[in-house]
């Protein structure tokens, strides 16, 4: 992801999720969707995700404000994937809504031009 | 991830970052390792992490107090583990402390007996 510059505090979404065998591609075009939508919301500061072997992946977004992601929360394409999630593609799911007191960010820039080569 | 009990607020730390090349079983065995030594500390909660094949990893580990997470933050082994993270194992890495204000867990029982076959 790339860096935001906004400086605490602001709100981050800790999405953890365990996803249900099949259904991949279908998921991964719907998630891809929500990525791109989230962004064109009114408050979004950034989002970043992985997703290990076991399944249980990690999205974490970035919000200005609570009511922001209220708001997001309410979109209608996004309630719409909210009920696939429920129906098809989640075992489980944990949603933590959290105010950011301090953030602190490091490159390693020998490394980075090492990775760009 | 096990559950845990408690219920907000309390706080997350989100660890995002970019590993490196190489290094691979050094790294693990050290991560595994730091995950056991999180889990006997005062006011540890719990914790989740997902690493996708992009190499960009979310931990995400969650402490009763902000003291709790300044004293992890200081533990003798963790430091020299942050000192490899340093020097070895990241590109680039972010690293933010969170009030948890609201949480919601959510499981799909015939989900969760699916996987259990």
């Amino acid at each position: 992801m790339e860096s935001f510059a906004a400086t605490p505090p602001y709100y981050v979404v800790v999405f953890t999720s365990q996803r249900t065998h099949g259904d991949d591609d279908a998921y991964v075009a719907i998630a891809d969707r929500m990525v791109e939508l989230a962004r064109v919301q009114p408050g979004f500061l950034g989002i970043e995700s992985a997703r290990g072997e076991d399944g249980v992946g990690i999205t974490v977004s970035y919000w200005q404000s609570a009511d922001a992601i209220r708001a997001w929360h309410a979109e209608a394409e996004h309630r719409e994937a909210q009920r696939l999630g429920y129906e098809r593609w989640y075992a489980w799911f944990r949603l933590r809504v959290c105010l950011v007191e301090r953030a602190y960010e490091w490159e390693n820039l020998a490394q980075s031009r090492q990775g760009a080569e």
